[in-house]
């Protein structure tokens, strides 16, 4: 029972130390059955239509040893967010027809055998692909963690890097909405014209072209930051630390810049949070996903009223998306980098 | 009026870079006379009993740029916290005879010009000179900073650095009042002795015979670490990110290990802070002040009452300060170090 269909797959080779590659990754072609196998109960089957490209992948490529999160597994597919539509479903809460987003794998369809984890899509007059995004896991780290980790008032100042990545220009019109003053760092002209122009920053800076971080805080914050929003860590954060004002807030989402190296970069100035009684807290967004019903009937209704944009960057087809996650990690993409396997 | 008596001093020579030296203070005869000057109003002229040393000193003796603190004045006599009596006093709330603790100078006599922030002590039936330790700066600091900032709970595990000093040997006894397992690091045998022997630490480790912190801490805390009051920075912090549980605490109280380098060691593991969502936050004492007297509401019975015990390492007379204050960052005192200017 059940039609035989291609499902390619991309697969990771093996584990990676260092800067990731294109060939790191491979396309398998194997085939897959529509429907759920007879001995999986509770189980659903998706036809993958969108799939997210994250930073914290990178860390997934690494053996993993105590860490947060699990490695991907070497001649597996990838997984990682998407979105689906369920094809065959043995789960009672689960439909065929439905729209889900959770964690699937990097391949044509997939077999969830837990889909607790997955929330279903209701909401269908904006983008699907969105669900990668601003109404995903990315989304919901910047709502969760600029509004409960950052504490914003009125009137603070408010730095975000990486601040045109799938994070970083959510938490930028979050810090405009809550009466803040905003300031973003990127790594092109393009990028930063687009805080500027498209997201409402009121001042960004090209981080490349800046000889002293230090320096150019102190530019754009003669009287220092309250918010912090860490989505690089390393030299980024040593100045940050410089220019952090009394009771000043870090968020510690991502540290970017710090995936790829072997021993990380050492930050110096932490007696700053003495001096200043800096708290520095991270978080991860799996600790907030209780309460992603309050953070959907928040954002949805500034999408649809145009008060939030959002910016995707999306590569087309399975083939693309080795090429595409390692753009990340170069800063190649343009705002949410995001593959579209299938259109429906 | 007023009689004219001897009036030495400890004189800072000049800025200090990388470790001071004894020869960076010089001592300088002069007199004084006992009375307030006329031209002064709400002023105290005190007699200098106890002098306390602290480590957060040795960042006044560098040149302040933006400081979170003043620096001394070259010429000028060294100031810090210590316990004196009121000789004359134009301040209507300071009484000759009266005994206080506050920031005074390293001379026999001090003129304070506004001596509202002094504490007026009032409970001498403990020794006068805990009003530079456990009573006074440090204790406060232990107070609030474990209390406040590490949020601690019944069966925590604890790890606290430098943990025989002034601050130290109360966090950890503060510690097992709470309830905590708690585990100290110190640079000698005799202080790690006084660690578990005296102030009743579960277990502590001399960490200049531990080639590999990170292995030492494991051994210590196999399961990790909940709260870590941080003392000395650097490659200790380093091993502790790595060794802390999910949802740690950091209280970043001082960072001894670095006050005397030009460029602070790199930390490199900061990235934990993320995938364990630990809150690591600076305080500094003065911010609590106003809570002052319910911290000695609660301590000194405990003093009283035999429940909490304080080590201090007494330097005998002012001409000995300069090696008193310096020994501290060679670890060369045993407990709380200060020097008796006078005993009455």
């Amino acid at each position: 029972m059940g039609e035989e269909v291609s499902n390619k797959q991309i697969v990771l080779k093996d584990y990676v130390i260092g800067f990731p590659k294109e060939s790191d990754m491979f396309l398998k072609k194997t085939t897959i059955k529509l429907k759920v196998p007879e001995d999986s109960t509770n189980s659903i089957l998706v036809k993958n239509l969108y799939l997210s490209c994250d930073p914290y992948m990178r860390n997934r490529m690494s053996k993993s040893e105590g860490s947060y999160i699990d490695s991907f597994t070497p001649g597996s597919p990838i997984t990682g967010n998407g979105v689906a539509k369920v094809v065959d479903s043995t789960h009672p809460n689960f439909n065929k027809g439905d729209l889900v987003w959770g964690r699937t794998g990097w391949e044509e369809y997939s077999l969830i055998k837990s889909p607790e984890t997955f929330f279903k899509i209701q909401h269908t007059d904006v983008p699907l692909s969105y669900y990668t995004g601003i109404l995903g896991m990315p989304g919901a780290t910047a709502y969760f963690g600029f509004y409960e980790v950052c504490s914003p008032k009125k009137g603070e100042t408010v730095f975000v890097s990486a601040a045109s990545g799938a994070v970083g220009q959510i938490v930028g019109q979050f810090a405009k909405l809550s009466g803040c003053y905003v300031v973003g760092s990127a790594g092109s002209k393009e990028k930063v014209d687009l805080l500027k122009n498209k997201f409402g920053f009121d001042d960004a800076f090209n981080y490349k072209e800046e000889p002293d971080l230090n320096v150019a805080l102190k530019r754009y914050f003669p009287d220092g930051i309250d918010i912090y929003f860490e989505n690089v860590g390393g030299k980024m954060l040593d100045a940050v630390l410089l220019n952090m004002k009394i009771r000043g807030r870090i968020a510690a989402c991502g540290m970017i810049s710090q995936y790829n190296l072997e021993q990380p970069e050492g930050v110096h100035n932490l007696f700053c949070l003495t001096t200043k009684r800096i708290r520095m807290e991270g978080f991860l967004v799996f600790d907030y996903y209780h309460n992603y019903p309050k953070f959907l009937e928040t954002v949805l209704p500034k999408i649809k009223e145009g008060k939030i944009t959002y910016i995707e960057d999306i590569a087309e087809g399975l083939e693309s998306a080795p090429a595409a996650l390692i753009g990340l990690f170069s800063g190649r993409n343009i705002g949410k980098q995001l593959v579209v396997v299938a259109h429906e």
